[in-house]
């Protein structure tokens, strides 16, 4: 699904992949600047816990967002197709100033909400200025082509990666959690490759790329956001490297940017921290 | 210690650091190459099982070596610094035309051969035309900058690896092995971006860079060798980023290269298989 129209005058809201373990107790550093997007004290928050086969998921997140000052939290319990159906949910997500996806697994987030009115809320919200965040699973399913599996501790492989469409927030990147905890570059690159528009994000745990309205996202968080960008590769065998067989990838370009880096995600290039540029500047 | 001076009329032989983990039972392919390298029938190889605790080790590549067709094959059974002043191991590396150096622990390997005649012996011949093959510790201790040990799973960061002095035989690289396997990117960007003069070779189980002569090497085997280039760094955190702080390296460059792709060290340039060159093809 390609991202929902942006109107010009409006400017698209962040999109924020967080790539799983984050802090949920002593500085919340990535939910806090997220309560602070949202619109702090008049902040009205809707988390779906989806992804979570776990019951205290979604009111463990109202605690955190609330204790942060967030003005209004909500959870919606969908564990079903049809609760998307709700229309008091569809009234909540209308209402949203920030809409958070928390993490599980992000097939059963997809095969839940893909196509329903709870989806298609939750892009035209973005697309009209409110923050979406996500954890792991809420996270991967943010890009068109979401990493719904594969295999960790691989070398790049055509059959080491399982993609799925997602929730299509962002076509310019694919997403990869848990990153550098779980040795996922060998699966990103494979995904990469396979189509080197895309941008291959893996980002570490307790770290989060915030990707602005203006496609430049900033690190937030005690780890890494690695950056694959393949589009200068010279040579690939990925079309004929015969299956399980070692890929070639030749002339791929790698950024790792800990916090406070930036990357243009349009111009494909990093930036180092600048201490003169404040963090998540809004266009006047 | 820098790689033993290379007489301008004969061509320094063949550096071949092997991932760890390689096929030793079935097709042989990397052990095959570097018999045929030693001279097949008239190679006379000399095995250096000293990383290794295990007392099967010289003896158990004393019949992979025959079994594959080397005219000669001895092991030195060194395990102590005092074995290195035997002048019998001496008078065996002189007429070695194949040197061998099997895994293990790669600062055991350090400790004894280093600055023993044994170890210099080792780099003359090679300086002369004799390839020194090595295997996972054997493969680290080829360089000048040895990857004596780190963190696996980690993302790049000043703590994550242990640099000791190695063997010296090339100066351009850094080996680090078992690389996909164990997850070592982090730690080998580490490495690279200390000084981005070194490039760092990142070798998988069962596969080798057969770096030649002319510093261009072609990989052999199942996995793929990953090229670090730091050299166009645009930013880096390495020498500010506080203790355990994830580091920002901005620029890099990455290679995969499967079997039959080559690298030139020097013009730090990949080039995809080409089925019109022969493998090892030594100057006339």
């Amino acid at each position: 699904m390609c991202p929902a129209p942006v109107d010009a005058e409006t400017p698209r809201g962040y999109i924020i992949p967080i790539g799983g373990g984050e802090d949920r107790a002593k500085e919340m550093q990535i939910h806090r600047k997220f309560v602070e997007l949202s619109g702090g004290a008049e902040a009205d928050i809707v988390v779906i816990p989806t992804a979570s086969m776990l019951e205290e998921t979604g009111p463990d997140y109202n605690r955190i967002f609330s204790e942060l000052g967030a003005g209004k939290v909500e959870f919606l319990p969908i564990s079903r197709r049809a609760d998307c159906d709700n229309p008091d949910f569809a009234e909540m997500l209308d209402r949203a100033t920030g809409i958070f996806l928390t993490g599980g697994n992000q097939l059963r987030l997809s095969a839940i909400l893909g196509g329903t009115l709870v989806a298609q809320k939750i892009r035209r919200r973005n697309a009209i200025g409110v923050p979406v965040a996500g954890t792991s699973a809420g996270a991967s399913i943010m890009s068109e082509h979401m990493v719904a599996g594969g295999s960790s501790n691989s070398a790049p492989a055509e059959g080491n990666i399982t993609l799925a469409p997602g929730m299509g927030l962002t076509n310019a990147v694919i997403i990869d959690q848990h990153f550098t905890q779980r040795n996922r570059l060998g699966r990103l690159l494979t995904a990469s490759s396979f189509n080197p528009f895309l941008i291959g994000l893996g980002i570490d745990e307790d770290t989060a790329a915030f990707i602005g309205p203006d496609n430049v996202f900033e690190v937030i968080g005690s780890g890494s956001v690695t950056v694959v960008d393949a589009s200068e590769l010279t040579h690939s065998s990925m079309w004929d490297a015969r299956r399980g067989e070692a890929l070639s990838l030749l002339g791929l370009r790698l950024d790792v940017l800990g916090e406070g880096c930036r990357y243009d995600l349009t111009a494909r290039q990093a930036f180092p921290p600048d201490e003169h540029m404040a963090f998540c500047t809004l266009p006047d």
